[in-house]
């Protein structure tokens, strides 16, 4: 794929759209935006933008769709939600029910579509910067941990922040303040670096969610909001129905990365 | 009155409860940040918390309260909204019936207050760096315009862009940029500078808020978003019941002006 092309985004979609593409979305069309996607009902969705707008960190919304509308404004030319993703997560009382290619079949009208920024875009300032990704170089999926940091609560919404780690040099640290700090609507500065104790992480060999990596000596671990805080918050919530991207297997958006820099 | 002193915000309105102070809040409680309110009934918040998203340069939100809650999380010890400003505005269905110093009488329990970011802040931060704010020298309010921008619609909050207009050297308008896009949460950087035209304005002698400025030769016209702009959306959708402050007369919050830089 010609990840240079303006058009990259929309292969990829068509790609997920046709089924061809049922992976991950992981350095597909560089240089485009990936987003989070979390999908509820009309009747939550007030409560839902609201926890969005007091955890902007965690939650950077990029777009808001209509209710029931397959597109969002802005995100992608003939963008369908339904279908665009490459694989999604049905859940049912925050059970996970389905792991499908295409929700069609169980889109209703009511429904309200958030698509909410994801440090792909970050990551790729990053290593523009020489700032090395762990998680990138070995080839694993990020570490992610459930701090001692409560969100500002939104109706049925709450729960704990979650954070990813990226270990680095101090020097590279300092380097990657300034370059995500930039970037405020795809997760923006660290919320910590250091000692994971103080925000309630007792092993960082063990995270929650993704994998582990390796953390050299001399690094320190840096640590992002992190998407999966609104994942769980929902989850939590238990509604009647909600559709997420799976893990990885983002919508790639039209918007370029380097557009939401600050 | 101390401004330097931390409890000055509070200082401020508790003279705006007991009515002591009703006139406008500019140069008092230095440092704190002062913002815009916008009151609403419950069914239309949705739709207005939603035209903040999709349009955050003109409506950055500083907070939301619950519906019938008379304080705002953060934003003041023992805030009452009711009666902390020195005075409001009251609108029936768009048009301006009361311009009181308290509105406990028509208080209901279905409101709900945003607060909404004001360039009192990034003025500061101007003034702070050797920038001269013409409309502060002149004493006037600030020149507003409404642009042939349109703002992106919410259900029935709708309408232009209102910016405001400071005139600058160059070498100063570079610095204005630099220093508000610091702080997104109160407008960030310019959406414009230069013609006028450009951005639907044809006489820049003669704002439609607030008063008109000098502009001296070799100064460029700056406009940044402009919190009137919700003000416009709101009575544009014509609601049973809103309420806002009046101009200049804004709510004194406890948050610090250099806590909103980025």
């Amino acid at each position: 794929m010609n990840s240079t092309s303006p058009s990259s985004a929309r292969q990829v979609r068509l790609m997920a759209r046709t089924g061809v593409l049922s992976g991950p979305t992981a350095n597909l069309a560089a240089g485009f935006v990936q987003s989070n996607l979390a999908i509820l009902p009309r009747d939550l969705a007030y409560d839902f933008l609201l926890f969005c707008q007091r955890n902007p960190k965690p939650c950077p919304l990029l777009g808001v769709s209509e209710p029931g509308s397959t597109s969002i404004n802005g995100l992608g030319a003939d963008l369908d939600i339904r279908t665009d993703v490459p694989r999604y997560r049905v859940w049912e009382k925050g059970v996970l029910v389905d792991e499908p290619q295409d929700v069609t079949g169980v889109w209703r009208e009511d429904l309200v579509t958030f698509a909410i920024g994801c440090s792909f875009s970050f990551e790729e300032a990053l290593l523009a910067a020489g700032v090395p990704v762990r998680h990138i170089e070995e080839g694993r999926n990020v570490p992610m941990f459930r701090s001692s940091i409560e969100t500002a609560p939104s109706g049925v919404f709450s729960g704990p922040l979650v954070v990813s780690m990226r270990p680095m040099l101090p020097e590279d640290a300092i380097k990657a303040v300034q370059i995500t700090g930039r970037f405020p609507s795809v997760h923006g500065a660290p919320i910590h670096l250091g000692d994971p104790e103080f925000i309630g992480i007792s092993d960082i060999a063990n995270p929650d969610y993704g994998d582990a990596v390796t953390i050299r000596p001399g690094e320190i671990p840096v640590f992002w909001a992190c998407g999966v805080t609104p994942q769980a918050a929902i989850a939590g919530a238990m509604p009647e129905i909600s559709i997420t991207h799976a893990p990885g297997h983002m919508l790639v958006t039209d918007m370029l990365n380097i557009k939401l820099s600050v």
